[in-house]
């Protein structure tokens, strides 16, 4: 691994960790700035569109509020530097409690497409895209099934 | 718009024409090649990440070969670009034939994030993730109203 590919997934490790950890100045670290022309930009698995730091910054309170527990488990974390923005595609293997208290768990899977971008102060997040995976991991068999017919 | 943003929305409407014509050619031309170290990737809609040209063009065989119609109408596209790198988000409102014939119609948004390159044959897409929009366009009430409890 170059040492760029393991400064970017330090910082996504740092963004995961403020997830976590509910940290909202480290999520407010780990987010680069918007210009005068773009914005940030994230989409939540399952909401539209959230675009400015303003925004995307208060979703992520709105989701720290209102999680008591939440644990992520990185897989095929595939890291790709073009220039001075990298593209960082991962599977969050996710862990939360349930609403009924602590004794009650969900697990769910996520897969999430992060866009740093290089700055001043290093890698920075630009978009962070997580939607939920709906089919089996078995789908590439039902693929080859169905073009089989 | 600069000409730059222009060449970009031009080829994101191939993409999305290529999909409407199921025209696998066309698709093949839009994306990038894949490199040495680094692959191309695609997320569909509730599907798990595809890496390499070879997957994601299956991928798009797949769909077009089960799909009778598809009408994309593209709404808040919006593009910045980061050097040789371009992030383009838009709302994908989408409208297709249901399994029972021409007569029965489904309506669907999906929000989708497309990272392009610049390549010496033009801008071509480095990464497609759409994601299911689940939630109304009213969220940002609700949020306001959750936080005010």
């Amino acid at each position: 691994m170059s040492v760029e590919t393991a400064a970017i997934e330090t910082v996504n490790q740092e963004f995961y960790s403020a997830i976590e950890s509910a940290d909202l100045d480290k999520m407010t670290e780990v987010w680069a700035e918007d210009t005068a022309d773009d914005q940030v930009s994230c989409v939540h698995p399952g909401w539209t569109l959230l675009s400015g730091r303003s925004e995307v910054l208060r979703s992520w309170a709105l989701i720290m509020a209102n999680t008591t527990y939440i644990q992520f488990v990185l897989t095929d974390v595939n890291t790709t530097v073009l220039g001075d923005v990298a593209v960082l595609t991962c599977v969050e293997n996710i862990l939360t409690a349930g609403e009924e208290g602590e004794s009650s768990f969900a697990a769910g899977k996520v897969v999430a497409s992060n866009v740093y971008i290089r700055t001043g102060q290093g890698w920075r997040l630009w978009m962070h895209h997580g939607s939920p995976v709906l089919q089996g991991d078995d789908d590439d068999d039902e693929e080859d099934g169905e073009l089989e017919h």
